[in-house]
């Protein structure tokens, strides 16, 4: 049997992203954000919500660029608090002893020390309700080399990245390797 | 140091959502995106980004509505097979063995067996790219009993969904609780 919980933003796993953008002064700023995910291939394309309220939105639409720095579970803590100040009120890289590092491709900095980055060009924006939906175009992503498996490429485990499950809000680790994506499958095929 | 992988739709986590329509015939389909999260909190929203070459693209625009079933990890390759056959030459409830439950809210159905589900109706739809993103209004989110915790809320450990990692096209399970949104971050207050 199933319950019902009615009309709730309850999909699970949601992220845990930080979004880098610089205000009119050029100070660096970082906000949390988990209504977000990839959302086209070519061009490749992140989007990501924030309400018009929050002091990024501004900027974004003012730089019209963005970052996305994915941090791992031992800066789960930092990130959450990036999601409870304002950037208008305070610099939140400063507070939490955090690098700004400006991007190489788009008018916005990322964190350095988070293990996994994105630049991204805005390019829509689209009104859904309470919360802006900004697309990005990503023009890079950066791994740190220590997240890389021996086959060069990204490791989810190693970059360590924070799940977020909306309602009950916990964070969450990623856990262990269930199988190969366009391969599971085909074991079931008739 | 950094590597540089360049533009890729490269983000954790990505979800593993099956995506329910009815066609023309009021066949049900589901097939499997990982490019999709919440979008908004009121109304509560949804996207997820789908090809206009697959048969689930136009089933959302001729009818507005999709559900969302989230595949526990024993239903992994159930939705990984529903992301490699199309819904045109074939019926894949019938060939996995799942149940198509019509929705009490909108004109789609979603998978019985999986364990949280999630009724949307179409409010939007933008073209981006090589992907359309639909963004649905969330009229209703179901969860198995057999999900929930001692307080009677969804438990995502107990819903264990299956996490998508881009690039690698990796499957994993949802980790270790690592503490709460809205909270971890305090301790960092200055």
């Amino acid at each position: 049997m199933k319950k019902s919980f009615g009309a709730k933003t309850l999909a699970y796993p949601a992220p845990l992203f930080c979004v880098g953008t610089y205000d009119a002064q050029d100070r660096p700023n970082i906000m949390a954000a988990a209504w977000a995910g990839i959302c086209c291939s070519k061009p490749p394309s992140l989007a990501v919500s924030l309400r018009p309220a929050t002091y990024s939105h501004g900027a974004i639409l003012a730089r019209r660029a963005f970052t996305v720095s994915i941090p791992s579970s031992a800066y789960m803590a930092h990130a959450d608090y990036a999601g409870m100040v304002s950037g208008e009120t305070e610099n939140k890289f400063e507070t939490l002893g955090l690098t700004p590092e400006k991007g190489g491709f788009v008018d916005a900095p990322y964190v350095a020390e988070f293990s996994l980055v994105i630049e991204c060009a805005l390019t829509h924006s689209h009104s859904i309700g309470l919360h802006t939906q900004f697309i990005g175009e990503i023009l890079d992503v950066k791994v740190d080399e220590t997240c890389l498996g021996e086959d060069g490429m990204p490791d989810i485990r190693k970059v360590d990245p924070v799940i977020f499950a909306p309602v009950t809000r916990g964070y969450y680790a990623v856990g262990e390797y269930l199988g190969q994506a366009f391969s599971a499958g085909k074991t079931l095929k008739k």
